[in-house]
C-alpha cells in the first residue's frame, strides 16, 4: 500500500533560523476522493522564505500549504482526469486533494522542464517579471540593482533583467563564493558580498548610478541605492521583505529617507498575489527564451520530502543559490 | 526718478528661522534696457518656504530671486511691450529686467485677479494639482489627507481635491485656531493640530483609513499615514519637505516604513520643476472653477516691498493661512 506523508509544523519557532525540530513528517494512508476532489500525486514542492511568516501563524499539527505541481491519480472532479499535470497550493506533502479552483491544469510546454513551473514561470519568477514590468517600469538600457541576488527572486530578477535589455544587472548576496557564481553562472555584470560595505561596493559596480532596486531585504540596503539611484529611480519592494525580517524588530529605515523628494524616487512595495492574472503574460514572455536557452532557470534541486525541511533551512540561511525546489522522485 | 528696491541677503543665517539682519533692503536707479531686455515693474512676489533652502547656497550681497508678476515699463525686445503683464522669476525687487526665455506672458484671464498667477494658478498650485493626479493619481471618492494643510500647497491641495472629487479631505496644521479656520473658511472635512497627536486624530479624522497622504512635512506624519492608509495607498512627497527641515539634521524616517511592502503603498518624491508642462492643463482645469467661485483661492497678502522678510519668516513659522503674496501697491 502507498503511504502519504505530510509535513506537520509540531511547535513555533524561536526567534531567527527555526529549527528540524519544530516540524514532523507524518505518515498516513492516501486521502480518498469525495464528490468533487481529485488525488493528486505531488511532483514538486516548493520550499520559500515566505514559509518562516507562516510558522507564526499557521495551526500546528496539520499539514503545512505550499505550491506544488503533481500529476492527477484519480478523481471525481468534472474537468480532471488520472494523468493531468496540475498546479496547486496544498504542498509540503506527497499527496493532495484538490477541489474546483484550487488548481491550474499545466500545458506542458515542450522542451520546458516541468519544475520550471515553480521557478521562473512560478510565483518566483512572477514576483520578478512583476517588480520589473509593473513596479520599476524598467527601460531598455537602464542599471539594475537586486538585493538577495541569489535567492530565487534574485536570480528570476537576473535573468528577466537580461531579457528585459537592462544595461546592466548589479546583485549584492551574503558570500564572496556566491557573488562569484552570479556574475561566471548567472549573467550578472557584478556581485558583491555585503558584509564588504554596500554604498560602497554599489558605487563601485555602478559608477553612473543605478536606474532601478529591486529589494528582496530591506535594512541597509536600501540606504545604499538611495545613495546610488539616478533622479526619477525606482525602487520595486517585493513581499519578500517581510520574510527576511522579524517582524517584531524591523530593520531600521534608512537615514536618507527624504533624499527620495529630492531625487524624485518612487518606491513601491508589492505583493505578488495581487498580479497573478500577469502569470499568462510571464509565460508568453518566457518559454521561448526557455526554449531557446536564453533563460535558465537558477535552481536547487533537493530530492526526497524527508529533506525538505532541511532544503528549509538552507534557504533562511542562504546557503544556496536559486529557486529551492523539492523533487519527491516520482516524476 | 523712481526708485527700485531690491531685496538682499548680506549674511548666511543661523540654523532655524532667519533674522530680519539676515537681509537689506537696497535702493537704486531703475535698472536700464539693453538691446534684448525689457524692464518689467513688479506688481506681485511670491514669497515661499523654499527660499530658506536658498539662503544657505546663493551668493550673498545680490538680489534675491522669486516668482513674480508685472508689468512691462519698457522694451527692447521683441514680443513684449509697455503694458503687457508678465511671469518672470526675478522677484524680490521692484523693477527687473527679464530677456528672451525668462519670462511668460499673463492671458489675463476676466475674472479672475492677477495674484492668482501666484497661489492657485502659480507654483503652489500646480505642486498640488501635479501631486494630485501625476504622483497620487486620485480617484474620485477617495479620502485624501495633507499635511501642513494651511500653508499654501496644503490649502491648494484642499481646493483641488476637492474639485476632483475626493470623498474627504482631511488636513493637520500647527494650531487649533489654523484647524478651526481650515474647516470652516476652506472647505476641509476635518483637521487638527499636529501637537495633539496625528495618529490618533487622523484615525479618529479617517476611521476607514486614507487612500492619499499628501506630504509637506516628512517626519512623523508619514508614520502616521502609513499607519491609516489603506491598501494600495500613495504617498505624494511635496519638494517643500526639504525647506521644512534641516537638511543637516532630516527627521527620523518611520518606525513603520516597511509595512509599505505589505500594504502595497507607493511612496512617490517630486519636484514641480519637472512639470512646468503641467501649467496649461492646470489652467484649463481651474480657471472655470476660479470664475464659478467653485475654486476661492487661499492667500495671504502682505502690502510693501518693505515687509517682505517679515512675510517670509511668518511663511517660515506658520503664521499665516494660505500662499503668502506680497504686493508693491502698483497694481
Amino acid at each position: 500500500m502507498t503511504t502519504a506523508i505530510t509535513v506537520h509544523q509540531v511547535r513555533r519557532p524561536a526567534p531567527g533560523l527555526p529549527s528540524p525540530d519544530d516540524f514532523a513528517l507524518v505518515s498516513g494512508p492516501l486521502p480518498e476522493t469525495t464528490e468533487g476532489t481529485a488525488l493528486v500525486e505531488n511532483l514538486y514542492l516548493s520550499v520559500d522564505p515566505y514559509h518562516r511568516e507562516v510558522m507564526e501563524e499557521d495551526p500546528l499539527h496539520q499539514p503545512l500549504e505550499g505550491r506544488a505541481l503533481g500529476r492527477v491519480v484519480s478523481s471525481r472532479l468534472d474537468g480532471l482526469h488520472p494523468g493531468d499535470l496540475v498546479f496547486h497550493r496544498h504542498g509540503w506533502r506527497t499527496h493532495a486533494l484538490v477541489s474546483e479552483g484550487e488548481y491550474s491544469l499545466l500545458p506542458g510546454w515542450e522542451g520546458v522542464p516541468l519544475r520550471t513551473r515553480l521557478s521562473l514561470l512560478g510565483g518566483t519568477g512572477l514576483s520578478a517579471y512583476v517588480g520589473l514590468t509593473r513596479i520599476a517600469k524598467i527601460q531598455p538600457g537602464e542599471t539594475v540593482f537586486v538585493s538577495a541576488a541569489a535567492g530565487g527572486v534574485g536570480t528570476a530578477v537576473g535573468v528577466l533583467a537580461r531579457l528585459m535589455g537592462a544595461g546592466r544587472v548589479i546583485g549584492s548576496t551574503g558570500s564572496p563564493e556566491k557573488a562569484r557564481r552570479l556574475v561566471e553562472d548567472f549573467g550578472f555584470d557584478a556581485a558583491f558580498d555585503y558584509h564588504d560595505g554596500v554604498t560602497e561596493r554599489l558605487r563601485e559596480a555602478a559608477p553612473e548610478g543605478i536606474d532601478v532596486f529591486f529589494d528582496n531585504v530591506g535594512g541597509d540596503h536600501l540606504a545604499a541605492a538611495i545613495d546610488v539611484l539616478k533622479p526619477h529611480g525606482r525602487v520595486a519592494w517585493c513581499g519578500a521583505i517581510a520574510q527576511y525580517n522579524d517582524p517584531a524588530n524591523p530593520p531600521a529605515a534608512p537615514y536618507n529617507l527624504y533624499d527620495i523628494v529630492g531625487k524624485s524616487i518612487r518606491l513601491e512595495g508589492f505583493l505578488v498575489r495581487d498580479y497573478r492574472h500577469v502569470q499568462e503574460e510571464l509565460e508568453e514572455f518566457l518559454v521561448p527564451h526557455l526554449r531557446s536557452g536564453a533563460a535558465v532557470p537558477a535552481e536547487t534541486v533537493v530530492e526526497g520530502i524527508e529533506n525538505i525541511v532541511e532544503a528549509f533551512i538552507g534557504v533562511l540561511s542562504g546557503k544556496n543559490i536559486g529557486k529551492m525546489i523539492v523533487g519527491t522522485g516520482r516524476e
